[in-house]
């Protein structure tokens, strides 16, 4: 590709999924990293034209201020990433580090106003890169869902409510994700449960976004066992009566959802896909326990009971460990690169192919993951006829 | 369907699957049992004609004289299929015990002779019954690998061989797989691990079948867990370095499997699929245990170590816990029903959409499941086409 | 034993516990069951003069109504006891049946007045039966831990309160102890978490009750696993740093800890050993799930995290898998023996050795469960040479 | 302790365990690591006389040159041992690496000139270091279990086949055991399942060393388990049927142990205890399977069938998941310790009470781990204070 550098701008560029994609970024651009775990470096994707890795320049928002490296150096104590690396690519880390704006906590001024400072952000960000597009992936920490309020249903007051200072409506998510689609005419993608651009009045604004945009919650670890176990099942005819869930985690994450709260979302946005692909009567049970010496390996225990032939009793338990962020940050790589084809291509909205990588697919109802990854590589193969062609336009 | 009644004869008719799959079809013929466990009761497949429950007349050979009444009871004993269920039907189960043909361990006169009057016993059941097609399935206790013949290699040296007295040549397997197919002109399933018709002598016999076949070894628990899995692993480009795997089971198979020479050939069946599903550079210990203790209950373990982004440690256990005969006996079931569309289709030789059924399919190289899924119902509404024209024709 | 024949008054008579026990006790008695499961029929005890099974006569109390044979048939269903046992006890279940008594589920009059006749219950059964003795065992669903109150401080304005008509004061396990210790004089256990004698102002009624008494909280699944395998990591100087558990079950007491004010006191108790054996630092997440169609078959899982030599992680997970009740009815067989062989020695108030059936032992602070063991046998020996001499004297 | 240094010398010197204990030693004497997973740290052990931490010398046998530096930080590369750690006590490493000394696979001459040779390097190693006693411990390879020998039931042919040059007869385990015991007087531990001295030629000269020894086959994972374990069941009555194991590991042991010679005297030590706690009917299949992948992190998956009241099934579930050698590594530490107590305190010959750091301990019956752990605390007091008396004599 000869196409100019991209840009990635991350929501919560100091947080565990976000450092470790840019570490890894780093990585791969050097040499000193193979592209294990990322989708897009699969044979099937063989000639797509994606950017290349170090195509990339990476900047984003964050209300922390830990520098980059500092974290990444946390991770690597943390045994998520090698120490080694993290020292080999620490002048690429200062470098992202630089391009990272602080958001406070509270918006300056105007819901409005705080919208628009981030896409200048994000727009300056493009502007001193000399960048093609910036891509805006949000992985910020998991909000709580905000309580239901007349604006979210009423797009005219909702606008009216924007402008007015002091007034606090959307939640984070949702100004990050306005900044880039509607301020910055950004692709972006939601990795997060938070309600982002979920809020009905918004809906129409997903819908014509002049850009590429994907969603949502990164399907990574027990949801992604989960989709690909409960296509089995129903095929098999073998009737699954409940599926229980624990899930232990330390981090950053696992504090987050410590929160009941924050974890609210996340528990919805994780039975939804198995209450689609089973029916509705199936009972499951979730827990996710904030368990800090885990630190960011994650384990889940997953037990499924179904009925077989002549009443049968059928059980299968699963038992899920990983470090959460490296199984993240690869897909975030991923996102970054098809969004950018997709861009290219000239696709608008909901990329419904997309939601392969998410829990709760914007613009599908397909849950079941072999078909969702078949899916995924034509659509990709198609984009690419189509990105050339639009090219050639 | 108004075709007239099906046989289904099964090789090994007084075994676990056997027995539960002839209980399975008497309690679904009188509506007491809900066809739960069954692919060709899913809602993929209306529309595709299929004979009804009813519609099956059973019958087979083993080597046992043990009633299949009795042997039910036993497995209702040991907790696999409902006591009541037994009773219900207990006059199904003595009307298909009389239609149960003792064959001898060793054959009487030369292997032709023997295969000749395996194949006189099917025929004789289909003119007594007024039967359009018997469905032969294989369902016999697991063989040990014969060890290589020239006569293996040699279509003449092997029809000479067959035709003298008294020489051992080929397995029982492949006796009752030849009086189906060549003998009676039947539909034919093989469900074991046995060789059948895997003899390279018999290639062109099993190619050139006047008659569907499919085969072989049932994909039921830990192969088909595999088969689902290994794919998620490949598409997010995780690199499995090992998949290991422990199966404890009692029962009749697990006494079968005792034997050393019997489970390799069990072993190398199971161990395929995953091999071509994720390249041969997987270490895949497996072990297979007799433990009488446990019954017909099967449980097998297994540990899965990837490697993920930036070196990182994903580990993966499942245990799956299920009575092995109600996995396999609707299958058995589906694979009578399929086989006779096939047969009304006029179709012939290895069907390779069957394979969705076999941990070694014939005729295919696909092992992933979504995949197979997905092309066996597509076959089925197919065939279910050509079927109708060809009646029509 | 010449001793005449021994009572056993069970609260909550119909539950599956008591059940299970019920129809186990008769088996016992009519030689069709081995006594397996049960602590005393060890060889440690050997020796040691316990009641026969066949010296036992069962009543109770229950809220509920329905016949302790269809109970035991359901139970029989759900996989939990074999149907031919209980057909071949049912007469022995409807004598016990006969002896069950309703209690309402508020006091008649006033709470004393409840006590007291719950209390004649329990006396009129010996004396119909004339018995020796009747040990009340409390098997009734786990009550939520009631709020705290100023007469549960102070035993006079207890007692005033007590005699006031339409006061609901004391829940009813506390009502059904009474009636048991002070009203009838009858030994005592407590098999479930509910409060009971736990309430401060009849801290002094449980220390001078002038029979033995035991409790509480029947130890036999996850926190039996659990105090065995602490002691380990303490001795072996391994820290454990999370001990994190997930329980799924159906049946009367899933439904029962569905309710989360029930299954706070249960927690409560499930979790207090865990601390007391490896010091309050250790992260204890814990979670009971009603999953009604796994029926009383109780799965639980455990993730423990250790820290080991030079930082190393350890992990441990345990999956425990059995029929809740089979597990708890051989303890309650066991309890009415010992109480009995208690009771005769002469022994009054809480017996610390019998801590070892339960998870929050009255009188005692050990939970290490080899060390109860050993506990427990030197007791019986002592005991049994202490009521030689009781009984001499 | 003013009782002037130890020395420790292990055969195997550059093994995985070996390389951990010094590392772990060095790490205590500086003071940058915690004594977790020592037995003889816990408060149990308070007041007993045990040597310092920084009061042992390190030396050794192996048959590898590998600078022990170099292991340890292969240890380090593979997760084991913190990297920090290893660097900080380089200088120690290089310093007992100096004191390693090669053993050749063949002997030097006669096999009673090579004990010799041994010999004389622990006595060198001594005096060298003005050392008041040193410490054997062998922690090499695991050896193929002999075949038997005429010699090995004859003392006196024993002793003249010894004398032969290149008659090949003891393995190298049993020559090394020698060399401490008999030629260097030295107090010795096996710490693996190599057969050293129990070669029935050899018991007079285990039972009347004049020092105190120790085995055999340390006691970390799986058979710690379920020592831990068995006795639970045995204690509530349950009648444990199989128990099934599979263990996965890398690492040296790992490739040691994929020489199904090798791994038969490892089996046979795993199984022994259990087929002692619980009796002689119970099906205990076990595998242990060499993958590389792992490394030296050992995964253990056990499967408990056992039978309770009403015949109603239990099964329990294991996964223990541990960097091996960092269990073994603080019990070699606990045994250099405890040994030096022993010799001070005049004991010699197979000391039982130690048996509870081994899978088949010497001069004991003991397996159960609770009783086992009550008895090493109480002998630990009672040599302590013989001790005492032994020095005032
Ligand atoms: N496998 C996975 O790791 C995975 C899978 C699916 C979804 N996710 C989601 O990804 C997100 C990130 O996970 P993580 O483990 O990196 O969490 P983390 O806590 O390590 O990082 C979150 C970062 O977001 C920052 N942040 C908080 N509020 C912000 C705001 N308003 N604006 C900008 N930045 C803000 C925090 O300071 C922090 O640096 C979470 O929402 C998580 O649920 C992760
Ligand atoms: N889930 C499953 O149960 C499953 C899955 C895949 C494959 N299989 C295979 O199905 C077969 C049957 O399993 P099962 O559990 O019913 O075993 P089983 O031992 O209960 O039954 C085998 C039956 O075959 C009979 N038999 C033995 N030799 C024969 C011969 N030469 N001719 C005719 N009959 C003969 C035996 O007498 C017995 O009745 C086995 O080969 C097994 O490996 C089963
Ligand atoms: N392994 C075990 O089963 C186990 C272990 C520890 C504790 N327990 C405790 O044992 C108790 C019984 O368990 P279960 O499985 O039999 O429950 P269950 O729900 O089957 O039975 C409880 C019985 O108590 C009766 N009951 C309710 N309120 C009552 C009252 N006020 N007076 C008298 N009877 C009343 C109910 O009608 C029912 O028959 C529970 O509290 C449970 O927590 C059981
Ligand atoms: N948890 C545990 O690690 C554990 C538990 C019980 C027993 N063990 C036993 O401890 C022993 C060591 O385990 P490891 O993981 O350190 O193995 P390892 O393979 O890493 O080390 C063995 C060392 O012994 C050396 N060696 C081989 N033959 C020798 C000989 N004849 N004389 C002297 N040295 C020799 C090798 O060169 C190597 O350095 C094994 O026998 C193992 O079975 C270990
Ligand atoms: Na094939
Ligand atoms: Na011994």
């Amino acid at each position: 590709m000869n196409e100019g550098r991209t840009g990635v701008w991350f929501v919560g560029a100091r947080g565990s999924v976000a450092t470790t994609a840019t570490v890894g970024l780093a990585a791969l651009a050097e040499g000193i990293a193979r592209p294990v775990g990322l989708v897009t470096a699969g044979s099937a994707f063989d000639g797509v034209p994606l950017p290349d890795f170090d195509d990339f320049v990476v900047g984003g928002h964050d209300v922390d201020e830990t520098p980059l490296v500092e974290r990444a150096r946390r991770l690597a104590t943390g045994g998520m990433i090698p120490a080694a690396t993290v020292e080999a690519v620490a002048h690429r880390l200062d470098a992202a580090d630089a391009e990272i704006r602080l958001v406070p906590r509270t918006a300056r001024g105007s819901q409005r106003r705080e919208i628009g400072l981030r896409a200048d952000d994000i727009r300056s960000f493009r502007e001193r890169h000399g960048l093609r597009r910036v891509v805006v992936i949000d992985v910020a920490s998991t909000e709580p869902l905000p309580a239901d309020r007349p604006e979210f249903h009423d797009h005219d007051a909702l606008v009216a409510a924007l402008a007015q200072d002091g007034v606090e409506l959307l939640p984070s998510s949702t100004l990050s994700a306005l900044a880039a689609v509607t301020g910055a005419g950004a692709p972006y993608a939601c990795f997060t449960p938070s309600i982002s651009l979920g809020i009905p009045a918004l809906h129409a604004v997903a819908a014509d976004a002049g850009v590429p945009i994907a969603g949502q919650d990164g399907k990574t670890g027990e949801t992604l066992l989960r989709t690909v176990l409960a296509p089995m099942f129903s095929s098999r005819g073998m009737r699954v009566l409940s599926w229980a869930g624990a899930n232990l985690l330390g981090g950053g994450d696992g504090a987050t959802l410590a929160d009941p709260a924050a974890v609210e979302s996340k528990l919805a946005s994780k039975n939804r896909g198995l209450h689609d692909l089973l029916g509705h009567d199936v009972v499951t049970p979730l827990h996710i326990d904030n368990v800090p010496d885990l630190g960011d390996v994650k384990t889940a225990w997953d037990h499924v009971h179904a009925e077989g032939f002549l009443d049968t009793r059928i059980t299968l338990q699963t038992t899920w460990t990983a470090y959460d962020s490296t199984l993240a940050a690869p897909l975030v790589i991923d996102l970054a690169r098809l969004l950018t084809l997709a861009d290219q291509a000239g696709l608008s909205g909901p990329i419904a192919e997309l939601g392969y990588f998410f829990k709760d697919p914007w613009g599908s109802e397909e849950h079941a993951f072999a078909r969702q990854a078949d899916e995924l590589v034509s659509w990709a193969l198609r984009t690419a006829v189509r990105r050339t062609t639009a090219q050639v336009a």
